[in-house]
């Protein structure tokens, strides 16, 4: 899927942009070694940028980061992308709302992943950012359009910007870049949360409307404006 | 509840305080991203002053703490204030003895948050800073009096400067921030500590008399006169 | 038990380096706050030193260690000593072989404290270190020598070098106070990889011929001559 | 097994670059005080570099990094090495393959050889990496071959790069140094993960096929060619 590596530069300040922001992975314990990544949209071009595959997160400039056409052919970079770039291009390909990604093995998000199970909303800061409970999406091998089908289908019917790939980790998905690192890091945090909450009994359900409730305002008045 | 934001860079020092003791709640892990917040009382005034609303811990200066009125309307600063503020008004309006409040969802806490249940008091630590359990508060929805009614309520009968809201996370009060900031540490401490003893068995109950032994020995013999 | 206060700087070099001993504390994060202490005899003098009262770690040099006599009076200094003074004190005078002291809440130690139960000998790390179980002492309320005399009592009959005091913490002795410190960081090591593998199963007994002679040979063997 | 030590400082590159992967052993918190250790093959020489025994991570250059002949003799070097070089030696000997070596007592993958427990392979990322299962070696005494020949016997009919030894810790190897560092890096984070989603039930498994196509490719396409 990757074409010859050359670097012409472009895009210069979007992949500063999404170098640094993958400092947010390392600070919150979301991924080990070289593994996760953070992909962009470019606003107005049949374009995103992504983390090249195997790159340190020590060593991650904007060089580091690779320009992909949305079939995930490298456009400009001199590295090859994430192994995962197929998965991203399917996403921008089939959800144009969509202008960032980010992919992770956090551990307690992956936790709930390998039993194949559903994070049920059971905190109010769950309903705030993810509108109910954090779904599981299919079992699917890289290499193909596989993934990305199943982060696509299964997100279409929920409000959680974040799916949880089973035996694998999650996806998620934002606005832009930040915003779906901030799915990221929200996602592991109630992963850990309603994990540590179910190891000594079971957690108090939220009613529906008090989740409608908490996620409407929070969308809405949350922030600065 | 907030009017229109100025600059007028009153109550400099207070907020330079309030902003810096922010630094414990991210040096301890006990927030995410920009959830959590730390208000102080303005001596002698009918104002206190609270962390604006979503503001990032990095960028975290006196700019952006927000001077507020006992009602939580906006006197002074350029961020909307934390979406906390009508919970941190209620309880300095009900308990003129409260200095300072801080708010979290730290992961253990907010783990025994959401199953409803007290922290029971254990450990010498614990009857130390609280003086027994930590309680829980009712489930409360944001945006009106209902978190601070549930605050102030659950800690009248209470030696515990912490409150565990259900389903939500932690709102410690003290004589000042400091004092507030320290009860948020200790209580992710203890309940993480008693969380774990009891995975793997119950933990021996303190005798009562010890407990409040412990509590008046510490809250008048400890640190530096 | 203390006398006044005031600093004529004696004893520097050993307040330095107790001091300094502290950031071993932080770095492995067993203690919270300005909980936790290290002591240190003074070498052929019936004098120790150890960490102020409620001293924050930041701001911790050898002006926040205090030298006390082995009553635990204080004898020169500008900060009233740690309130486990008494404890300290208690082991000097009947351990003449202890030379340096170090007592923390470390979470995992002092879940296994909680419940009064031993740390059984399942890892070839402890039996180097501790040769055998961890054992538990009594409940102790501070103020007096109780603590001191429970310290002493439960390790007489015992390898390890740490106690955990039941509902409290661990309580650590070494040649050195350096020696201390690093029982009271394995001791945590240890807590917390015997009590992950005891929530899935039961770990494995090693057999006590096995546990002598990792003992022997670490005591002996290991590190720089 | 060790001779006079005496400082040449040959092979300094290697043993600059050994001393300065042991930052991600503490880094990941793999290792607690001095334990642990690195060791690399010396290309075309019957010798390798590791770790002298007991030497702080704080203080570790390529000064703490002893050269040995494939016996363990010390060859070059002012520290005695790792009591861990007989181990090491025995694996080099032995597979001519392994150019690095790791040993951690990484917490929750020494919960799992507490309990003599192999990990099973219900992750991709695992899959990727250690193709199937991290499996267990045999409990074995320090101080002779007894070690290296359970790691050799264990790894021989695994695609794993890592063993744990049982009530021990992990052994982990890899074609150079840093491959070994990181399959000692995964195998926590893979031993952690399947940890916490055990505790709350039951993984799925993989499929082999699937866990076959996913080491197949990972060992083939991930990073950059």
């Amino acid at each position: 899927m990757t074409a010859t590596l050359s670097e012409r530069g472009t895009h210069r300040e979007l992949r500063e942009h999404v170098a640094a922001l993958h400092a947010e992975l390392t600070r919150y314990g979301l991924v080990t070694w070289t593994a996760g990544n953070v992909s962009g949209r470019v606003p107005g071009e049949e374009l995103f940028v992504i983390k090249g595959s195997g790159v340190s997160y020590d060593e991650l400039t904007w060089e580091g980061i690779t320009v992909c056409d949305l079939d995930g052919n490298v456009v400009d970079g001199v590295k090859a992308p994430s192994s995962d770039t197929a998965a991203h291009a399917y996403v921008y390909r089939n959800r144009p709302d969509v202008g960032g990604q980010v992919h992770t093995h956090s551990p307690y998000a992956a936790a709930w992943a390998a039993r194949g199970e559903a994070i049920p909303c059971v905190l109010t800061a769950m309903a705030d950012e993810f509108g109910g409970p954090i779904p599981v999406g299919p079992f699917a091998l890289i290499g193909d359009d596989s993934i990305g089908q199943g982060v696509v289908a299964t997100l279409q019917d929920s409000r959680s910007p974040a799916v949880l790939m089973q035996n694998h980790g999650v996806f998620t998905i934002g606005r832009d870049p930040k915003a779906a690192v901030k799915a990221a890091v929200m996602t592991e945090d109630v992963a850990r949360t309603v994990h540590l909450s179910r190891q000594l009994g079971e957690p108090i359900p939220i009613a529906q409307a008090d989740i409608d409730s908490l996620y409407a305002r929070y969308q809405n008045v949350y922030g600065q404006r």
